[in-house]
This record gives C-alpha cells, sequence and structure tokens, in this order.
C-alpha cells in the first residue's frame, strides 16, 4: 500500500490536533504547518502568523487547511483596524498559501479544505466585522479555485469549512452557559474529512460552502 | 454656507482625482488620503500602502475611499499570494482605515463609500481570484458596517461602489479593443456622489452594492 501523505495547515489548533490524531490513526503520514509544533505530526513547518510558506514537497498529496480564530467588533471599535490585520493573517494569508500549495501539491482528486465560517454566508456580521470580512473572502477564494480555471489539478474537490461553532475546550470556556448539542463535534469533521479524502463519490459538491453539522 | 468637508481616501488615482475636481467645483474642501500627493486638494494626508491611518479631525465629514488596483491569476500563478497581499492591501486595508474613520468622523445621515468590484457580487472570479477574494471581504465589511450595530453614526448611508469597468486612462491603455461604451465614465461617478451626499432622499437602499451605471 501507497504511502497515505497529508497536509493540515493548522495542525496545532484544537480542530488541526484532532485531525492529525484522527489521519495518524488511519495510517497517514501528517505534515503539520503551524506557529508551533504539534509533536504527534510527522513532520512540522513551523511558520510566523500568516507568513508565506515555500517548500518544495515530494509526492501529492491532500491539503486540509483549519488554521483559524475569532475576533469580535464593530467598526466603532478602537481596535478594528488591527481586528482586520488579524482576521486577514489568519485566515486569508493561511488560504492563500494553501491555494499555492495545492495548485503545485494536490492529488489529482485530491480534497482541499479552506477554512470557512458559516455565518458569513448569510450575509452581514455586525458584532464581528473583521472576522466576517475575512471568512468571506474565503469562501470567495475558495469559489474561484473550485472553478474548471482555478488553477488546482484536474478533478480537485474543494470545500470551505463552514461550522457555525466548533466543540472546542476554547469555545466551551469562552461560552460556558451555550447548548453544547448544537455544536459540531471535532471527530465529526475529522470523519468527513476522511470520507471525502478516500470515497470521492461521498464527496458533496464540488466548490460548496459545507455548513457542519446540517448539510454536510 | 458652513463649510462642506469631505474625506477622499485614494484621492490621487484616476477616479479620486476625478472627484477631487468635481467637489472642489462644487464648493468642498477636500482631504485627499493616499501614497502620492494630489495638489488640487485642500489638504493631503499622503501613506504608505495599506498603512494604517490614524490622525484627529475636526468636525464631521463624507468619507469617500476609492482606493483600489487590479491583479490577475489564478492559484496556479507563481506569484499568487504576492497578489493575495496585494489586493489585500489595495482594498481590504483602506477600507478597514475608512470604515475605522467614517465610525469616528463620518457626519450624521452621512455618506460612506467603499470600493468593491461589479463581478465578485456574481460568484467566482477565477481569472483573478485574489482581486475577486479581497473585493468579497470588502463588500461583506461593507454590509456589516450598514447595518444598525455596524458601528457608523446613526443615519449614515453606506455603499459599495461596484462598477464593472471605470473608464480611466489606464483602462483603456489595458484594453484598447473594448467596447468603452459600456464603461462607467468617472462624471458619472462623481454626480452620483454628489447627489447622494447632498440629496438623501435620491440615495439607494442603505448597505447595497451599487453596481454602475446599470442600477445606481
Amino acid at each position: 500500500m501507497a504511502t497515505k501523505n497529508m497536509i493540515i495547515y493548522g495542525g496545532a489548533g484544537a480542530l488541526g490536533r484532532h485531525l492529525v490524531e484522527h489521519f495518524k490513526a488511519a495510517g497517514y503520514s501528517i505534515i503539520s504547518v503551524d506557529r508551533v509544533e504539534n509533536a504527534n505530526a510527522d513532520k512540522n513547518v513551523i511558520v510566523l502568523q500568516g507568513q508565506a510558506l515555500f517548500f518544495v514537497l515530494r509526492g501529492k498529496h491532500p491539503v486540509i487547511n483549519v488554521a483559524g480564530g475569532w475576533c469580535g467588533g464593530n467598526a466603532a471599535d478602537d481596535k478594528f483596524v488591527a481586528n482586520v490585520d488579524l482576521a486577514l493573517r489568519q485566515s486569508v494569508w493561511t488560504s492563500a498559501i494553501t491555494c499555492s500549495l495545492a495548485a503545485k501539491f494536490l492529488k489529482e482528486n485530491g480534497l482541499f479544505v479552506l477554512p470557512g465560517a458559516a455565518p458569513v454566508l448569510d450575509g452581514a456580521t455586525s458584532g464581528m466585522i473583521a472576522y466576517g470580512a475575512a471568512k468571506a473572502a474565503v469562501h470567495h477564494m475558495l469559489s474561484s479555485v473550485s472553478t474548471k480555471d482555478g488553477g488546482l489539478p484536474e478533478g480537485a474537490a474543494s470545500y470551505c469549512l463552514a461550522p457555525v461553532i466548533l466543540d472546542t475546550p476554547m469555545n466551551r470556556k469562552f461560552m460556558p452557559k451555550a447548548d453544547t448539542t448544537k455544536w459540531t463535534p471535532l471527530s465529526y469533521v475529522a470523519e468527513k474529512f476522511q470520507c471525502w479524502v478516500e470515497k470521492p463519490d461521498q464527496r458533496p459538491k464540488n466548490g460548496s460552502g459545507t455548513v457542519f453539522p446540517d448539510n454536510p
């Protein structure tokens, strides 16, 4: 059996760590790209936040980007401009880098995922404008790269991960009173991704924003 | 008659220069913000591309951002990541800065404009992915700040300028064979803006992407 490789950008975050463990257990060799090392990954590439990333990979890989972060506030927030910078670095920069990686190193018919967010699909996000604008850019970037002329290899399957709220320790800490039964478990995301990597016939429509858990 | 002030971000570009001249002739005092001086403006604030901008203004002003630029290419372009950086600086950074200015210095019921682009309203832009993603962020930012809780002063009228192609010398140079009768004249944009500044009852719906010249 050939080695199964995978690149996970954001491999040291809550969802990224879960994905690394999940795919390691399923026999994959993982390159984690993040600001800190994930000792469980087979290889690590450490980058500064939003740093451009260029390395020469051997072979072809699925490319999953689950880098992210969140910041709130509207245009009157004194930190608004700084928040836009932060949100762009967290989501749009990492998406640009992974698009570029995917164009050159994605497997034919391979899986490509960018980190979107369900709330922006419904329009305005006045309580988190910087975050929403950055995620809107990511969704638009994904819809563009998923077209025939977007630059990805033939048959690539591209999705924007768009959970409403992921069930992470951080989200539980900051939303202690929330109804977590409506949150998306990390294991759900991992199982979906593995299914889509391994069973192309079960993939959703190429280019979709995949809203978890309602219409996966 | 009270002094009529206006902030034009991108006041040294093709459209910006036209707006400065137009509003000067209409009796406005103009602060141009751009990377180079516009000697026709009453005051200039020179910034680096995408530089955050903080100054203390006296009084309240309409805020019009027509900063921009264009770059093409899909995810396979070797300059893709650099193009994303460029497009974010040109459009999203300047929009973040003008949102922050508008939250603090926009007149009550004042006009606020961000630089969008009509093609992104229709979805994917595979031939200009970086540009499209940046403009999608701008449109989303505009839709968010235009809501009740977006942070702008009461009654603000916010629009995303969304021309298909503006009739500028640069566009004529790079598209010598295009049918320029379908392009939007700069004078059309200037007259619309003046109308919206001075006649609130003639403004389109707050928060809209104003596609020129079809549905201004």
